[in-house]
């Protein structure tokens, strides 16, 4: 049971937005790779989806980059985790046009694991990236130690 | 976000035994593959893996098969799930030997996520076998039905 690594990265990518945004200069692909030691590519999808969702502005040429385009008190952590995951299909029975199930229309499974999905999201519900950037100095002295 | 189809069968295959629970006969493999439509092969992985969690016992020969080890209301779902999936980190810092995060000695996510994955469990240890079974007529009417 795991969030994807889409998921993973896109809430990384958004803390380190976070932490960075009231600097001089925009935060590039290439400042965030860097920072957690993964791949420019599997950023730039992410980069095209938090742009898609409005939750980042994103500016080209010199000098270019990206910043986030709302407060983080705006950003709920629930809509980023709906937003990335493509299938919350708990089990396969989940899945519209998956592979049917013949105890389908009468199994009481399907009920106890959407209320355990509904539990697990009330509890993200609950945060927004401003909960995630809290410990503010901390994070950045750990980014800093890592690139020193 | 899903459970892994090795825990989705071995749900499927603990709702088939308990409803057959106090046949004449054993449940064999092909009984549960021919109710479901799924594979013989996947079944004898999670027939094996639920002899050893001490679920089910199986007989060997002719006239052989499995049942039940304990009484419905004694195989608790949290049990279950938690025997069958072997990745519950929720994202990658979760990992034991897992790529490293620089942030994640100070991350606020890991708390986030791993009180989300505890109220998801909370739901389902909350539940047995016996839930499931509560439809009993209704769901053998349902595996009538498909293989009539």
């Amino acid at each position: 049971m795991r969030l994807t690594n889409f998921t993973d990265y896109t809430l990384r990518a958004l803390i380190y937005l976070g932490l960075h945004q009231n600097e001089d200069r925009l935060v590039t692909i290439g400042d965030i790779a860097t920072a957690y030691g993964i791949s420019e590519n599997h950023l730039m999808k992410i980069v095209h989806h938090l742009g898609k969702q409005g939750f980042i502005e994103t500016t080209r040429g010199k000098g270019g980059g990206m910043k986030l385009a709302l407060a983080p008190e705006q950003i709920n952590l629930g809509d980023i985790v709906r937003g990335t995951e493509e299938d919350l299909a708990i089990v396969a029975c989940f899945q519209k046009n998956g592979p049917p199930c013949p105890i389908e229309s009468v199994c009481v499974l399907e009920g106890v694991l959407g209320r355990a999905m509904q539990a697990f999201f009330n509890e993200i519900d609950g945060h927004t990236l401003a909960d995630l950037l809290k410990p503010r100095n901390k994070l950045l002295n750990a980014f800093q130690t890592k690139t020193a």
